[in-house]
């Protein structure tokens, strides 16, 4: 099988490990528009071959792993060359806009839009794990506009990787994903700054700093360049989970002004309960 | 030597085994106004013996590892019952509190205060961790206010337990760890309320949830009982650095709303340097 790696990073390059690994006669083909990291790819047999967008007319598989501004306009440019039997997808953390853009194409049944959920705060093709996406979810929008044969073929390799399989809608996909995992990101982006612009000693951060800090700020590493294309296409919803989280805060704030600590721990124990779901997010992995 | 550690969960449970590790002819006995975690705790061995508070007549050493609303009266207890050569040290995560409330005790030094920068998210004598401090940073405050034998006992003690010692004034200490430690559990609670009020299907929690979720809201699951206590004697200081987490993060809701995303780029990009200060916590482990 022929699989074609539209920016090999983070997601691209790990997917590229873990087929090459899982799957039978797979040569993985990497089209960047970064030369450095294309070679990088090649030099640690992330990638077989290098290519450009127009080679994918002789792709069984093209995976479009580039920020979300920019997928939406690959993925035509994709539509437009491949095969009747080639397998698109996308990787992205929004799925409206890009579901949208192609929704008229005439090959939109080649494409499937899928969201693996899993990745870490590196980027680029050195960041890529063997292993990533084992015991992870994949979320799958409108599965039905999807050739069913693609679907059967995308499945088996999204099996093949470790990965459970979740259907959702695009506009449901949006607005879970602000609140689990967009939101996280503004959280622990803002709380980097917030003692970054405090401690101008840096020394005072390093040597205060525990663990529980560096795992709340773990997420302010993001590439910025990744992470401002995904809050602009989810705007709408990642403002409404902003909101509401700038609204707990400042009501928790207020408690704290009062004196009324007896609500102050009742908040704290009401989300204790994290630690359940939590649970069942570790033994997902 | 006998040490006494009134208080045996995570904190005192986890220097317990360290000291019985690391120094010679340590007994430790343990304290604990909960007899189901004093029970625990000589079932898992972390202590040799159980106490009452009026036993640290005895003692060489006593650990005060109890909440900071407790610490403060149960420590003028023990300053009233020690000999004249046992070192008395807390653990609290404030400092200028205790610090006041002794400053005029006849054995005024007896005592260190300090903060080993250390720690989980759990609670408990089951919690205790065999090495827990190795690498970290111990916040001593008011060093000269204490006996310098009973320094120097300390200090070898820290040492032999891995720990790397920091002075500060009390004052000092508790504004840096408002912003550095107590805001990101704030972060993280409110987080996790924010993410459990709008999914009332766990199931989405579970499914959408990656390690970047999992990671922000860690803190989450902490102890109540613990926090907040915290909250309260360090009231000022947590409530400008939440102050300054919440005007970021408005100032990052206004830049969405006006689609100033090359600002947005930007505030993420200025917050990127916390990867360097990051590396040098995690060197220091």
């Amino acid at each position: 099988m022929k699989i074609y790696v539209i920016g090999i990073g983070l997601i691209g390059g790990s997917l590229a490990k873990d087929f090459k690994k899982q799957l039978d006669n797979v040569t993985v083909f990497g089209v960047d528009l970064n030369e450095a990291h294309l070679n990088t790819a090649l030099e640690l047999g992330v990638v077989d071959q290098k290519a450009t967008l127009k080679d994918v007319v002789h792709a069984d598989c093209v995976i479009v792993s580039v920020p979300v501004d920019v997928s939406a306009v690959i993925l035509e440019q994709v539509l437009d060359l491949v095969k009747g039997d080639t397998l698109v997808f996308d990787v992205g953390s929004t799925k409206y806009t890009i579901c949208e853009k192609v929704k008229n194409h005439s090959n939109r049944r080649n494409f499937l839009a899928a969201h693996p959920i899993a990745g870490t705060e590196f980027s680029g093709p050195e960041a890529a794990l063997e292993g990533l996406f084992d015991g992870k979810t994949n979320i799958i929008c409108e599965v039905e506009k999807t050739a069913f044969k693609l679907q059967e073929r995308a499945l088996d390799m999204f099996n093949k990787i470790g990965m459970r399989i979740r259907y959702m809608d695009p506009v449901a996909h949006d607005k879970h994903i602000a609140y689990v995992s967009h939101l996280s990101h503004i959280s622990s982006f803002m709380l980097g700054k917030t003692v970054i612009e405090k401690e101008q000693n840096e020394r005072d951060i390093f040597d205060l700093a525990g663990s529980g800090f560096e795992s709340t700020v773990r997420l302010a590493k993001s590439s910025p360049a990744m992470w401002t294309p995904i809050f602009k296409q989810n705007k709408q919803f990642v403002l409404e989970s902003l909101k509401e989280y700038i609204d707990n805060l400042s009501n928790f704030k207020a408690l704290l002004e009062d004196d009324s600590f007896e609500k102050v721990y009742d908040e704290m124990q009401n989300t204790n309960r994290i630690k359940e779901i939590l649970n069942g997010i570790s033994i997902k992995k």
